[in-house]
């Protein structure tokens, strides 16, 4: 770790607060330090030092910290919010590179906390220090060790750092890990997050020797990209695991009045953490579930398992949930199974799962799991125990420990089905690194977990993102002159020229004025046409007659003038209104695209199901500008409607390549100009058959 | 209980082939009905009864069951399979009424144990026996109290009956209940269900007063439409909480192989349990956790919970699992915010969840969930304490207890998120019966599933399957005629007037010999008509020119013979074919219809979206025949189809009416017919505007 090392890690800390006093944080901080074997200099600090004699809990205590001659790493502070602004500063002359400010009463409370946590990010920023918190339980590391915190408990010493936005789900987690046996690097509350957020200490604990998997609890990122870009780079190397919370409306209206930040929109979360190989759980019990076993066990090399199991019933419920989670039950092959049969009894299964029966004893475990730690086909193994008259639950116990220990390469999950006659055998794995659960469903998710992992970590190197020659400079003229018209919505004809100067096929459309403009550019871009009533303010075009399809001639484009002009009238007298003429293109699929901005994670490009179907089959799937063609076909892919383009009861199939491209171009347009578009559709998209391209046939685009 | 009394419940019991071997079945069974405390008779049998001194372990024993001169309730047979047979004719001379066969080596062996077990199915028959297994652990009831199992533990004392189709699988929760604290009444273990099954159980807990909860673990149902109807019973008073595995492809190979049973397609399972009111778990931590919730606390009123907190983030993933599972968090109303300012902090959360902050004492907890207790719009309560500086483990769970205890009727659960330092309080609670998670999500899950069964307990008396008068006659007749015509696919026009003998619309269509024929037809039945290619092997008809769609007119019709008859003639030169002219109903909205047979539970009606998008996106719902108008609209209601059957984008709704009233009548065809049809595609099937009805465009029905 070189990043933060002195944060995490330090040589000297001193507890600005520090007091005798058991109810005070000061003290329970201090007495944290102490407790946790801190092989560092300690240092306390309190204003009335000379009442305390000068020292506290054993520990030389300071009025000041600029009395104090050492140099200091961290510094960490529980006096009254108000008074921690002049102590930032005296830190920062004291060249003190890291504060952790334990003190609540900032942004959580309001306007003015607010305001004072602006004046400490302004200090810290001054002096060049970086801050955890404010509003923080402390933080926590078993390597150093360090317990600069007011937790109760110090963490079991162990291999997997959990970071949470939230204090008390740290104190709820450090109890209940203590008493699962799970054991933790390090433990950071990140608080109100005002400096350091989630996204350095991923980056730090990313580059850390003793952290095998990063944890998080999160309620929100701010830092969208750059979390992508520091996650895309860590989950090459070790899991990261995150609970996002706020995943419901409710959720999200908690959130945001919890801790004051803006929780983003939900499918952008899903969106980018894939982006980035970050795994979601669901759940605060799946999160442990999958650090406990990628903290004890290999990554698998594919997806492919067998199930080993002394009873039916429970082998059932491990396929079930493993074709629900995505693995494979591998293939016994036909010497294995020869194998198997030369010391099982023949009424055994020696499919997968491969039931050894109610009579299985611990060295016929043992056996199984030798000969699949052997099998090339077989990635990783669940073993399942019931404890049935002649099971041996710490027999077996120990010939799984003992073949781990023999093939470490390949992972072993446990099911020991039971509680009071299996514990001590459930108690002796979990001691030996074994992941081990009660019921086959959580074993199982914990395997898949590794398998999605294995897959992230192996993933090939993103594809660049394609330079395509693009006509920049026309649409900010466009822009520039929507603006100076004091409009924010584009003429439909202005929308088609940006996609046509990124290249995206629409149909020829122009303005007219009059009947006879009209007439002119009907036959400049080509019968049949569509005319449109444009103007400010004017809705639900359809509706008032202000659009007419399918005009094929000069005649009826004088007579669609006239009509539209009039039904236009009856609802906007004042409009100031052109027509827009245009080309109308054939029918083709019709799919949907277009630009969503994110607060985090800047903007997202969907594509989706058009027509009638958009709003009630709601087929989309988004993606994170810039899109490469990979990633775009891979967004494209998630949408039902991918298998109806690809040709279906013996149509010819759509145009994919087409399709691709036009997403991949939207993305470049969303990157290039994400300052100016605040949305745009492209509403509907025809889509024509294979090699004849698509058609942008309306497109809005709004401003900020 | 009335029902299996004796069974579950009996006086006096015999255990053949009893045993002071400890390695035998016969001595744990023996053992274990002794140390249960069993009150009634018990009695040994076995031949070498002299060898013993005629008892073993104190109990009295004989060398053949007639021997015994008192009447026996229960004979629990461990002897070797081959001796069973006449061990039953014995019992059955002796008048025994119940036998439980734990003895393995039948149907799961092969096809010699499927021999022997249909002739133990046989004798049990002849004398008016009931049978439990063979190849079970055993029955076991702690409120007999009796033990008749090879079982290593007996349950603790409960009023949760659990059945299981694995005998191993209830071993492990045994041992694994006993370690939680979780009671049950009976624990039953059916193995092969060679007579009785799980629906004889449900049935008979249903009416038993120590039983809240039935809970099943099944990998098949055999008596479907029995099931259905039993479970619709007694889901009424009580919930019955059932994982059916092999829902997996892979799993139901699994379960196929295991007990040699068929298990039903998934869908139907779904569909059925929806029926009756079963609810379905995943997996069994799920059953687990419902089933101790509904063990110990009410049913809740209404889906309205209030989640209580000492911590934001906690609270936070409480109320996205709440949004996931259907639940509402309930309003908080003036008064009650009002009474909760009297004594929380002012920086407390007030709104929903309901944030104590960090430093709430117990009696915060307490005087909070009081206040809740008197909320009408609350229905249940969720309290999730993390341990923090201040805050009172134990305490706090003493004040849940005395709360539930005054407010009985109102359901809490708590979410203690911790282990080590939380021990005490969470043990505390779990004694006293508060149902307890580590983790917010399982409390709301257990909490949803409470609300989800108060919907079930309370819903209105099933609708009544209408009567309406339809030509069954004709249809058999058709059948008749098809069956005698030595095929089992129907033409065209038969399978339309089969439909049309039920009152369901279709265009008017008959079958030409010869172009005159057609061009009369065809004035018939109205212009414009479509001619289609019939007889029988014939394929693929649109793709070889078998079908011409729009004929306007006489002259069109006779182009239209030849030219289909020539095309038909290049594929298929022997085929002797007919040419159906049928009236071209107009286009409408195009849906899909069907019939379907499961083997256990019946016929099933399929309604979903046609034409192309039926395959990609799969918007199909289904419903057991037969349907009231009620059960058919709820079944077209769970399509996404119905929203844009409901009209989308200012267009017209479709006859809604019509379309449920189709869907009843194809539910009755199927019921009338479930013998006969094997399998019915209505497809396309047009829905027009509302009031202007549907047209069954294209009708297959293909018979047994």
């Amino acid at each position: 770790m070189t990043k933060l090392e002195k944060l995490l890690r330090p040589e000297s800390v001193v507890i600005i607060g520090a007091s005798s006093d058991e109810k005070k944080v000061g003290y329970a901080a201090l007495k944290n330090m102490i407790d946790c074997g801190f092989k560092g200099r300690l240092y306390a600090v309190n204003p009335k030092a000379e009442r305390y004699n000068y020292e506290i809990l054993g520990v030389k205590c300071y009025s000041r910290v600029s009395d104090i001659e050492d140099t200091i790493d961290l510094a960490v502070i529980c006096i009254p919010a108000r008074f921690i602004p002049s102590t930032i500063e005296e830190l920062g002359e004291k060249n003190v590179p890291y504060v952790a400010v334990i003190t609540a009463g900032f942004k959580e409370v309001g306007e003015e906390g607010a305001k004072l946590e602006k004046e400490l990010v302004e200090l810290v920023k001054k002096y060049n220090m970086r801050m955890v918190g404010p509003n923080i339980l402390g933080i926590i590391d078993t390597i150093a060790p360090i317990n600069a915190s007011f937790a109760e408990q110090t963490p079991i010493r162990g291999d997997i750092a959990f970071i949470s936005q939230s204090g008390a789900l740290l104190t709820g987690i450090l109890d209940w890990s203590r008493a699962e046996g799970i054991g933790f690097s390090s433990f950071i509350s990140i608080g109100n997050k005002a400096d350091l957020d989630a996204t350095d200490f991923i980056e730090a604990l990313g580059e850390d020797e003793h952290t095998k998997a990063i944890l998080a609890y999160l309620e929100s990122i701010n830092r969208g990209e750059e979390f992508i870009k520091i996650c895309s780079e860590v989950t090459r190397t070790k899991p990261v695991l995150i609970i996002k919370s706020g995943r419901s409306k409710a959720g999200a209206k908690a959130a945001s009045s919890h801790t004051g930040s803006m929780a983003g929109a939900d499918t952008t979360y899903d969106v980018a953490f894939e982006k980035c190989g970050v795994i979601r759980a669901d759940n605060a019990e799946e999160l442990f579930d999958m650090a406990f076993s990628f903290s004890c066990m290999p990554i698998p090399k594919g997806n492919r398992i067998v199930i080993i199991t002394n009873a039916g019933g429970p082998g059932i419920l491990a396929t079930d949930a493993a074709e629900r989670e995505g693995l494979e039950l591998a293939e016994i092959s036909p010497e294995f199974e020869a194998k198997l049969r030369e010391f099982l009894p023949p009424a055994s299964s020696f499919k997968n799962p491969i039931d050894a029966l109610g009579t299985a004893q611990g060295e016929d475990y043992g056996r199984i799991i030798e000969l699949a730690c052997k099998e090339e086909n077989i990635d990783g193994i669940v073993v399942i125990l019931t404890p049935q008259a002649m099971t041996e639950g710490q027999e077996t116990a120990e010939r799984i420990v003992e073949m781990h220990e023999k093939y470490p390469e390949k992972p072993i999950i446990a099911v020991f089905i039971g509680g009071e006659s299996l514990g001590p055998a459930i108690y002796y794995l979990k001691k030996h690194k074994i992941p081990t659960f009660t019921l086959p469903e959580r074993g199982v998710g914990a395997m898949s977990a590794m398998a999605r992992y294995a897959k992230i970590k192996n993933r090939p190197e993103d594809e660049p993102i394609p330079e395509i020659e693009v006509d920049k400079q026309r649409v900010e003229e466009i822009f520039k002159k929507v603006r100076a018209e004091g409009r924010k919505t584009l003429y439909g004809t202005e929308a088609k020229e940006v996609v046509k100067a990124y290249g995206i096929t629409t149909p020829a459309a122009k303005l007219a004025k009059t009947s006879d403009e009209a007439k002119h550019i009907a036959k400049e871009v080509g019968f049949p046409v569509v005319m449109k009533i444009t103007g400010e303010g004017i809705m639900h075009k359809s509706d008032i007659g202000g659009v007419k399809v399918g005009i094929k001639n000069e005649e009826e484009v004088e007579k669609a003038f006239t009509e539209i002009m009039e039904n236009v009238k009856k609802h906007y007298p004042n409009a100031e209104s052109l027509i827009e003429v245009q080309y109308m293109a054939p029918l083709g699929r019709e799919l949907i695209t277009g630009i969503l901005q994110d607060p985090q994670f800047g903007p997202l490009v969907m594509i989706g199901l058009g027509g009638i179907y958009t709003n009630f089959l709601k087929d989309a799937a988004f993606g994170l500008a810039p899109l490469s063609y990979k990633e775009a076909e891979n967004v494209l892919r998630k949408t039902k409607s991918y298998t109806l383009l690809k040709g279906v009861r013996g149509e010819k199939p759509s145009d994919i390549k087409a399709i691709v491209d036009t997403m991949v171009k939207i993305s470049l347009l969303a990157r290039d100009f994400k300052n100016d578009i605040k949305e745009m559709d492209v509403n509907p998209f025809f889509a024509y058959e294979e090699g004849k391209g698509i058609s942008a046939v309306d497109v809005k685009i709004v401003l900020n």
